[in-house]
């Protein structure tokens, strides 16, 4: 979790972000205008012992990195146009090379640059810029959802806890859902000009679900059996607060007709709680999720 | 000095950056067309007991984060959009904040994004993207050197070292030269419509020129003693192979009336070695200033 120190910074930080392109930090994007065109860029950072574990292969680190920066693209609709790479270097620059490569061309986006820099003796630290061009105009936040709308999930979580604890047990992982997880680009594209608000789900579909909630000043009513698993039912309250699926968190008028197949987990309602789950009204994100 | 292992990954991450746009690694920024715009994009990084002494004011470690980016822009001769901070979190978030604050406020620019996560223990390392328009096109590069050209410094060098060593002897430096660099934006953009190469000095005068001179593949002939000095005259080797001073290092035909004043410092010569310094050829860059 998130110490409280580390949420008063961040609230500092939005007062440095009064650009209307920065969406108040809230957004997990930053999207401006460029000419005719809006561009989205966001940056996510990895960083050894905290977001991957110590002896994982640097191939999957890499592909990661580049896959968790696109999930925040598709989330807002966006086609990649490139990525920047930040990194202090590695004992394993063969392997990370090897997976950068092959996300990169797995999802046809191109390395612009970066820096390189010595690690000082200290953990690896890496960051990616990802840039891309909105699919649809306006491009989708998180604080568009309206009372009546239905919420979505674009597919079940679980999957990655599962193949998480494997890999820390030194099992083989039953699928790539946490090593090598796959951004929904087209479905994010697909969807964008019918949402009225999208987030990937990155740290846990229940906190990511409340953040969207106070986002859009709505109350967001979640029938948690309605929230498909990828793991067994007796994991369903932990595959709810595990991050790292990075399905489609999404809202959308009731009378619309999807164009991809996805789950309805709830409904939007006006005022407040952020979250009533299964009824329970929640305030407070604390055990929600993955805060960080 | 680069590793040789770094060198080869670097020219390795070199085969990925195989878009235009990535300008083949070899520049500093990254120029995307968007719309009818260009949109020039660079990512420095900052790592703690690497770029900054340990002790040091992290308000004086923000500014510089956001200088050095910004120097790169305006090497290009861009006017900055954003920027986009990915930082590790540190023992004193009040005071980068602070320096954040005044070298957004004094340049002007607005954060737009990001993403804040823990050091796990390690040593505090700062990525930041900064996103800037061009004012010209095309946008000026390190390659286009011409034979028959002057070669150009912005200003005197040596301020930072001088600075640098005070600091490190628990003495107050002279000026902001190492703690407070100031990108020069004005006159980067005023240049870039008549140069034909440009860069910034991040690095040291020698090496800079080393790698302008064979992006561009010719010989520049540096009088040494014609590099304007901000440091005693017995220190001019080491200001000119030390970092950290931002001038604009650039060429021009030598017909064009500068709109800024700049020391002609060289000439530009068909051919090889890529430097000729006195006289000396230098084919190495071993030993010509900091490479990272």
């Amino acid at each position: 979790m998130a110490a409280p120190s580390e949420l008063s910074y961040i609230s500092a930080l939005r007062a440095l972000a009064s650009h209307p392109g920065a969406r108040g930090l809230q957004d997990d994007v930053a999207v401006l205008e460029i000419g005719d065109q809006q561009l989205v860029i966001t940056h996510d950072m990895m960083v050894e012992g905290i977001h991957w574990l110590p002896g994982q292969d640097m191939a999957d680190v890499a592909w990661k990195l580049v896959a968790v920066n696109l999930s925040d693209l598709a989330a807002k609709g966006a086609k990649p146009i490139g990525v920047i790479l930040g990194q202090t270097l590695d004992r394993d620059q063969d392997r990370f090379l090897s997976g950068l490569e092959d996300a990169l061309r797995t999802f046809d986006v191109p390395l612009l640059g970066g820096d390189t820099v010595s690690a000082g003796g200290g953990p690896v630290s890496l960051g990616l810029t990802a840039l891309g061009k909105a699919s649809c105009d306006p491009v989708p936040s998180r604080s568009g959802a309206r009372p009546g709308d239905i919420l979505y999930l674009s597919g079940p979580v679980g999957a990655a806890i599962i193949d998480f604890e494997a890999i820390k047990a030194g099992e083989a992982p039953l699928g790539s859902a946490f090593l090598r997880p796959h951004p929904l680009l087209a479905e994010g594209q697909a969807l964008a000009p019918m949402v009225t608000a999208m987030m990937d789900v990155s740290d846990g579909v229940l906190l990511d679900a409340w953040r969207l909630a106070t986002a859009s000043a709505v109350t967001l009513s979640i029938a948690t059996d309605d929230v498909p698993l990828a793991a067994p039912e007796d994991r369903r309250e932990d595959a709810l607060r595990w991050g790292d699926d990075y399905q489609l968190l999404f809202t959308a008028p009731a009378h619309v007709e999807l164009p991809v197949k996805a789950a309805p987990i709830g409904t939007v309602e006006e005022g407040e709680p952020p979250l009533l789950l299964d009824g329970v009204a929640i305030f407070d994100p604390e055990g929600l999720g993955y805060q960080h």
